[in-house]
């Protein structure tokens, strides 16, 4: 068991995660350590690929008080030699006499706390595992699946268009939405957009505070900008506000790839329909949050652009949120399986 | 001042006028007569177009017992001589001492409480008017806009389609949501679907029970088919279930100005997308309760088609409900005013 002077050290180890930033292709780690008497010796936290891994980043502050020592860190500790090591020999070496951890390693068996165990340490896995997993969703996401976790962010009016017939879209939704996505977008590590749909709306695939200035180059997401058409080069998306990769392909399945290989861990694809629609169909959204306006167009471009024929081939969604945004509705949802072969 | 007896009896007042049912083209009213002393003399209520307004059935129940009483009504009384002549000359002549009513006549000059004062009733007005005032909201609304009150309701996937390109359409929604509807329905005077809906469906267009049995023929809203297509008589519209009525125009003012003609309060519009349309164009759609099933289509038939060309023609709709009904979104809302003519 956990005692609670520790539970409340993992809060603070998951506060250190929370600040890193992108710790691309890393996921976020934050570690606390302990004195035997409770009180906290350091708080470390993993920087990014290259940089010492938070149990080290701690270590290294504590120096030889790390001795007896209890390691409050919200993933178990690597096995692995990786550019860093494994932070298992650092936590032997160091004299660490308990490791209580949050996550355990999405990779069975490259966790170290059997290693430790079996040299020892005393160990307590899957303190605040639920915070702690959260911390690392998408970055084991990736792990699991091997792409990226695809969220697909649409907005359009409650008949589910996303654009006037001559093709005015911005904006369908309000500021107060406007401002909630940019918390999502933030969240990313990538913004993805077909090339049509840059090339119609010029959009900048940025992060803005509350007053529309972007976030500084290095706190910005990945612009991706997936097609065959050519962007000019003085369109927004390739100006010097934020990193942009164009990719020339559609396919959903080669687009991931080397968005993985990029260690990319959560793309968010924002228009058009006909992307959205080649990665629903793909089944690669695993996440769908839509703004809808309250309003009608009666005519106009859909949201998502399909090949739907009959109603046996809808696909279901597991609303998980839902709320009013200002004055639009914003739903969150989980796509369900794809639909079966042949219905009885 | 109206007194908990008072309020208490208004309540019950309220309860009566609701057991009324349909009252087309009157308003549903209930009424109940109290002694000086509180108790209760008689309880009333308006049972339809030439049968005794609530003041009348009540004072016929109290006979002499109503000298010096006090009538709880739920609506103000009428001072005209329609079918069956002023409930002010009735209560007079009753010798009934005080009147207490709810809602006020919507007809400017035309409710009798002026009359009453005059004649040295003691009158006590807007006694839980807001409850009051619900019970003949549409039949207000007719009052003072000359034509029914126009509920559109459709069903659609979260972007906006009603059914797949191949034309099925039934059910999008969960079985949840569609008792939900019948509900709504129940509340109204009139269904209405144009006619390619009719042929495509063959709905009932009935209100029906949880398992599925149809409402007492005279508990039926009129069903209303219109169009210029011809509906065969095998169509289930066309049964002996519920009264039906055809309107051979697609033009949304000639359709209320027929429904109007006939008494309707409420109509209940449903499908297809084409009429739909025309009454959202019209400006003739009062409110809006949309089941969104949480589904992509992809591709399909909208569930409005209207003629907006651009986004400054958007319809703005104030939500007023947004809930779930079982795994469906359902929104409630109020149509806005049409765009301006020009924008700045």
């Amino acid at each position: 068991m956990a005692s609670q002077t520790e539970i409340d050290a993992m809060r603070r180890a998951i506060d250190a995660a929370r600040t890193a930033g992108r710790t691309l292709p890393n996921p976020p780690v934050g570690c606390v350590l302990l004195a035997p008497d409770g009180t906290e010796i350091a708080v470390g936290h993993h920087r990014g690929a290259g940089t010492d891994h938070a149990e080290v980043d701690a270590l290294k502050q504590a120096g030889d008080r790390a001795r007896g020592a209890t390691a409050v860190v919200t993933l178990e500790p690597c096995d692995h030699t990786g550019r860093t090591g494994p932070c298992t020999r650092a936590l032997l070496e160091a004299g660490v006499a308990r490791v209580v951890h949050g996550s355990s390693d999405p990779a069975e068996g490259a966790g170290g706390a059997k290693a430790l165990i079996d040299a020892g340490v005393d160990v307590e896995s899957g303190v605040l595992a639920e915070e702690t997993d959260e911390l690392i969703r998408f970055w084991a996401f990736r792990h699991v699946n091997g792409r990226p976790f695809v969220t697909w962010k649409y907005a359009a009016t409650l008949d589910g268009l996303s654009a006037a017939p001559d093709g005015t879209s911005q904006w369908i939704t309000s500021q107060t939405a406007r401002r909630d996505v940019q918390q999502f977008r933030a969240e990313c590590d990538a913004i993805m957009a077909g090339t049509n749909s840059v090339l119609t709306d010029d959009p900048r695939l940025t992060v803005r505070d509350d007053d529309d200035r972007p976030l500084p180059y290095d706190r910005q997401p990945l612009r991706v900008v997936v097609g065959e058409s050519k962007i000019p080069q003085y369109y927004r998306v390739l100006d010097r506000v934020a990193p942009t990769r164009l990719i020339q392909s559609r396919d959903p399945h080669e687009v991931l790839g080397v968005l993985n290989d990029e260690g990319i861990h959560h793309v968010w694809l924002e228009g058009g329909p006909r992307l959205a629609g080649a990665f629903w169909g793909a089944g690669l959204i695993d996440r769908v949050i839509g703004y809808l306006a309250p309003a009608m167009l009666g005519s106009g471009r859909a949201a998502l652009e399909g090949e739907a024929t009959t109603l046996a081939d809808i696909r279901p969604i597991d609303i998980t949120d839902l709320t009013m945004v200002g004055p639009d509705i914003r739903i969150i949802g989980t796509p369900g399986r794809a639909p079966r072969e042949d219905m009885d």
